[in-house]
């Protein structure tokens, strides 16, 4: 790659590490950052490296915040009852974005995984319990992801909970919307027919 | 947006201007940046930081360089009575990886356009023809895109170049490779017809 000057040969080595970005991409999206004015690329490169130094876990339910609470347990509007569980911060901002959700967190940091070697100790599975028990909820929903080990997390989380007497809910399986009965995988649409609902 | 802490909603903002990367691909990258282990996240903000620093014009061809001349310019054994002018550091990028052509190059910094305002005065013409006038050219190929700004470029720079007496000659035009006749367009088989050689 003689012909690259070695700082963009840099730049696009690193952006090419990134997941979904190739070498042809980071090499588009360093000569794109070539073309923008010095003060933007600052900022982009400024945003990076500050990111990992300003960010960690909030110490009640482990969002990612730069802050001792995240956004979510600092909202005193939140509904401090209602707790829900998710695996990932990124699953936590999913559900955010729907603005259908008024409870607080948990954050478990993944899923149990035999195969991963993720057992319950790997995930902030005994802080839940202590954080159900210390608390005053009204229900735990167990909304982790709707796959072998999301399953297993939440049947275990479940047992766990059964002596405390908190009500546990499990979201709803079924099919996506928009979807369509002909191209819907045979667990999907076994789920949705488990799962239906009178009018 | 309220549900994201602000250094990485600043990344997120951040990325999510960079081409092709919308808010979502810029929230899983950034996600993605949590993860890694801090030194690799600042060796990417850093390597960005220093990128437009760093970054200059080739003096000669006007590549994008980090020294005086460029890496192609710099090079010895490039054959310097060979001249290829492009549109942009990318088109020379594009042509270096063939590995094909072992001439210099003249990066003219985009192609004539009266719809976005561009004369040949906002292009490194006059610096081309200086260079051709003062230099020993052998040929010059005319390598800016098939399109009707390139086309148009590359008609104005051979009637500059007429009187000066150099061989000028322009890329092929015709099929790409692999491609399909029934699937090609109109002009591109019009050109690949009347283009087409003797075995």
């Amino acid at each position: 790659m003689k012909h690259l000057a070695p700082p963009i040969e840099r730049v696009v080595y690193e952006l090419s590490k990134l997941p979904s970005v190739g070498r042809k991409t980071a090499q588009r999206l360093a000569f794109h950052l070539l073309k923008l004015a010095p003060e933007e690329v600052a900022s982009l490169g400024q945003a990076i490296l500050e990111l990992r130094d300003k960010i960690g876990l909030c110490s009640r339910c482990f969002n990612l915040s730069d802050e001792e609470l995240c956004p979510v347990c600092s909202d005193t509007r939140r509904d401090q009852a209602l707790l829900c569980v998710v695996e990932e911060p990124t699953n936590l901002v999913a559900l955010e974005r729907t603005g259908v959700y008024q409870g607080v967190y948990h954050v478990l940091g993944g899923s149990l995984s035999p195969l991963k070697d993720v057992g319950p100790d790997e995930l902030r599975i005994r802080e839940l319990v202590t954080r159900i028990h210390e608390g005053d909820f009204r229900e735990v929903i167990l909304a982790t992801n709707p796959n072998v080990e999301g399953e297993a997390t939440a049947v275990y989380i479940a047992r766990l909970l059964q002596p405390v007497g908190v009500a546990v809910t499990r979201l709803a399986q079924g099919l996506p919307a928009g979807g369509d009965l002909e191209y819907t995988d045979d667990l999907t649409l076994r789920r949705a027919m488990e799962g239906r609902r009178s009018y």
